[in-house]
């Protein structure tokens, strides 16, 4: 008997742990994705990933196929091989970043067609050139191409995006090729519940592997990315792992957990270490911040990084204001390090059966520390 | 009987092979000592400098005395602690900075008179300022303030500025505290040689540690540079250590090493990283060079580096392009490692007696490099 994708390993109200199984291996869920859009986590290496505890990471699709143009990637041996990271890699499918970056876009039935935002050249993505690319890349989950319509857009427009990306969802599935990798459907339907519903539950009856929900968290108010997420988890399918694109800092990741969600990506612990902002369980402190100048602690006193065994908040603090390159990148290390420590125990909570109890304490640590930040 | 500062352990013509003592450490010479200026070797943690084989790293008194000034790194223990570099430090006193760098500035028989390059706020550096600067900073070598005076100075102002340097040594000497400090003078003159070779005897009768050749290698020609190198070599003790200041690149410590000096330092390897510039036993290659897009070997297949290890020139290459931190730092890494494995093989090359054959060899792959790159 073929082993189960994913396993869900224990519930605690609506949050949910499992295992998700790929092709280089098993992730632990709830998990914080790092991001390394462009085939590299900005200023890590793989080494000091995994020494992080990353299990996964996310990379970009739309990007890779710009520069270095998946060619070469493939010659490479696949993007493993071309970034050096033996681990599972997601990449998303472009649509979001087309939707964001490039000029010049225009979608319609048969997909985008957009200006590169590197030199202005004209291409065209659809659901099946899409699957082809990932492919190609050979990451270990590829998401599907889809219609973001974020909030804002009214109800004509979101019902065609979420419509669309239910077509799309159909056609990418239909032109899959190797069996190594994992599709994830992606839920659409901007703020509009009944959208979201109807998206999730019609996506939710082509079996996908995972589904993902996606056009939130990109400027809304949290409380409809919220409530969506909510929505969209309760209509999914309890054996398939969910993805919550674009989240986020600590406290959105716990309260999409705790909505039922198990995966998460964001540029959030790697853009803050390049502002100068280190994550702690107690809140992010600015080390721009004048009183870091002569504070001789660690970032986090607690925290086990190699950032926090060897460098001072005056050290880092000083490298920052002398534009030093080692400071966003012993700072990623350790933001890194704290959201993973974040989902990690999360899950430890889950399996527990104090998840409610354990997340009040971190949401109320992490709220002291932004009165002291 | 108290055991010498330097040791020299073997000569091979003027090439030499010795063991220097500092309060942090031995170093072996030849050595090459990476650039901290701002107290952090671009992009590179202390691990790896260590794991590169760093046995001395430079920092600088003039940019640490604007930021974050002395009184900050005193507080967190000193340098070593504030940067958390277990090893030896040599700090340079300032004197080519506040020539180089600040504005406004004079030089009279006091001192420099100079207005800060961060903020325009005026400074005044003595002799004697300048050498309770490092004793603050903690430095196991710290650099007597010079009177800079370059090639293309007239011969007057050549001579006044080694004669300066000369009264400045004296008041340096005799301003020292700290017992666990090693002050190197510097020997000035520009590119005239009855010049340089007084200044280096002088120098010479007051019995310092050790001794740098200043005011070379900032652009005058290469020639110059090398005949004074061989000319205060020749004038300056055979039981002290001599540092040429600011080389450099491979073939010029190669060059410098042959005429008779022991210690060098260049920020050429991490600039170089930082635009793509990867130096090799066979040249330096332009990782930015199309024809690295589709290169899958590691920069340098003989090198045992973990960027060697790991990366490929196609993934730097578009780690370059796609303006990705990561390239700097590791081919940073790569080309320290470099510059270190050189002075090394210098160093047991010298103790084999075969320096001369053995650098040829060198600089004939060298050559053959920089036709291929």
């Amino acid at each position: 008997m073929k082993t189960a994708t994913f396993t869900l390993e224990a519930t605690d109200g609506d949050a949910r742990a499992g295992v998700l199984r790929t092709a280089h291996g098993e992730i632990p869920t709830p998990i914080f994705m790092p991001v390394g859009t462009q085939a590299s986590v900005k200023g890590l290496t793989p080494d000091e990933l995994e020494s992080a505890g990353a299990r996964i990471i996310l990379a970009n699709a739309y990007h890779l196929y710009l520069r270095p143009g998946a060619d070469i990637i493939e010659a490479a041996g696949g993007l493993h091989a071309f970034m050096s990271w033996p681990q599972p890699i997601l990449t998303d499918s472009g649509g979001f970043q087309v939707f964001s970056l490039a000029s010049l876009g225009t979608v319609d039935d048969e997909g985008y067609h957009f200006a590169s935002h590197l030199d202005g050249t004209r291409h065209t993505f659809t659901p099946e050139s899409v699957v082809a690319l990932q492919e190609k890349l050979g990451s270990d989950i590829a998401m599907v191409l889809d219609d973001v319509a974020p909030a804002g857009v009214d109800e004509r427009r979101a019902r065609e995006a979420a419509q669309r990306t239910l077509e799309w969802a159909q056609r990418a599935a239909a032109a899959r090729r190797r069996t190594d990798q994992l599709a994830f459907a992606i839920v659409q339907g901007s703020t509009f519940e009944e959208l979201r519903r109807e998206n999730a539950r019609a996506l939710a009856e082509l079996d996908f592997p995972g589904y993902a929900i996606g056009g939130l968290w990109v400027g809304e108010a949290k409380n409809h990315s919220l409530a969506m997420t909510r929505i969209v988890c309760d209509e999914l399918p309890a054996d398939k792992p969910r993805y919550v694109m674009g989240v986020g800092t600590p406290e959105d990741m716990l309260a999409c957990i705790a909505r039922g969600a198990d995966m998460f990506d964001c540029v959030y612990p790697t853009r803050c270490a390049r502002h100068a902002l280190a994550l702690t369980m107690r809140g992010r402190l600015n080390l721009r911040n004048a009183r870091f100048a002569t504070d001789f602690a660690p970032i986090d006193p607690s925290c086990q990084c190699p950032t926090c065994a060897r460098f001072s908040r005056a050290y880092l603090s000083h490298c920052f204001r002398a534009n030093e390159m080692l400071a966003p990148r012993v700072v990623s290390l350790h933001n890194i390090w704290m959201m993973l420590r974040l989902s990690e125990a999360a899950r430890a909570a889950i399996q527990a059966g104090r998840f409610e109890t354990w997340s009040e304490g971190v949401l109320a640590s992490l709220g002291a520390a932004g009165r002291e930040g």
